[in-house]
């Protein structure tokens, strides 16, 4: 298509974002040619700064903008109970739900033999570090509900278990205001299996 | 909800994108997070450009990188057919049906009683100027098919006819009520093809 050359490398390079395609691209495009001046730069200087302050926190491996993250160096959250996640996308929709008071321990992945990510590609080495240096009563399994998250929850709690720290994982069930009607049966059943007196 | 405040500040900024919400804002900010420090410098550098670079042809106020836009510029395009439109942002579609061969001129928006625009926040002055000084055989009023878009060529088509010169619109073929920007190129380039004269 014709555009400037300016406009054009605009373009290619909005349209490697996720979920962004050419006609996305495009309007957010000619968004930014019609905002002022100094949003279009907050937005630039916003994506230059995350890239030069964010690196990982060297106990968590959630993003951080020091040494540490705003987690691990806060003292009013229990450091005795550690949940472990996937990635740190997975933190804030945790957070949000404002019932874990604990810390985290981001993995940067899961155990995947059809993609050849093994135990030693995530961080779970530094996760059993953790665990010998620090007082924690309980982990927490977060990761993701599906063959690869289930894989390395089952792997982690069969290494964990020994060491006397109780190992838990977020209860499968139906979604609250979900259907019952839409429910898939894997979630189903494990909710019926999992039910519990009223 | 939880984010260091360099990556919530991104997210501020992300969110004022049109068509990106919260979650889709998240994924961006995850996917630049993650991203290698060069690709998303580039981006970031990208918008900052266009902001520098791009202003608007002071000829047919097109984006443009210089005093005139390329089409403007061009000695292969037909000078003898003015194309007009409402914004920058109708003219990619037009190009990309390669049956056009004319110049462009933008308005800038369209007449509209309702939100208070009249012939004078519009380029029509400019039009009229282009119209006295250069030597045009053809305008082809290609305004959005909706209210505002067709008043504005029922009113320029009065400025104009008087000056001798053809004045034709796309054809109907464009579902009416829609957006000129988001037509498919077939149907906009046959709609262009099959011109008539108002």
């Amino acid at each position: 298509m014709y555009a400037a050359p300016a406009i054009q490398k605009l373009l290619d390079e909005l349209e490697r974002l996720p979920g962004v395609g050419p006609k996305s691209a495009q309007r957010i495009a000619y968004w930014i040619l019609n905002a002022d001046r100094a949003t279009a730069l907050r937005l630039s200087e916003a994506i230059a700064e995350v890239k030069e302050t964010v690196r990982f926190c060297s106990r968590c491996f959630n993003y951080a903008e020091g040494e540490l993250c705003d987690i691990c160096s806060s003292a009013k959250r229990d450091h005795g109970i550690i949940c472990v996640v996937s990635e740190p996308r997975d933190i804030p929709p945790i957070e949000r739900t404002a019932v874990f008071s604990g810390v985290y321990h981001v993995l940067g992945g899961a155990l995947s033999p059809m993609e050849g990510i093994g135990p030693n590609d995530l961080h779970i080495a530094e996760l059993m570090k953790r665990l010998a240096a620090e007082e924690v009563q309980e982990v927490v399994l977060a990761t993701n509900p599906n063959v690869e998250g289930e894989t390395t929850a089952s792997y982690l709690a069969r290494l964990i278990k020994p060491l006397g720290i109780a190992v838990t994982r977020p209860a499968s069930g139906l979604p609250v205001g979900g259907d019952l009607e839409f429910a898939d049966e894997v979630t189903l059943g494990r909710a019926i299996e999992a039910r519990r007196p009223l």
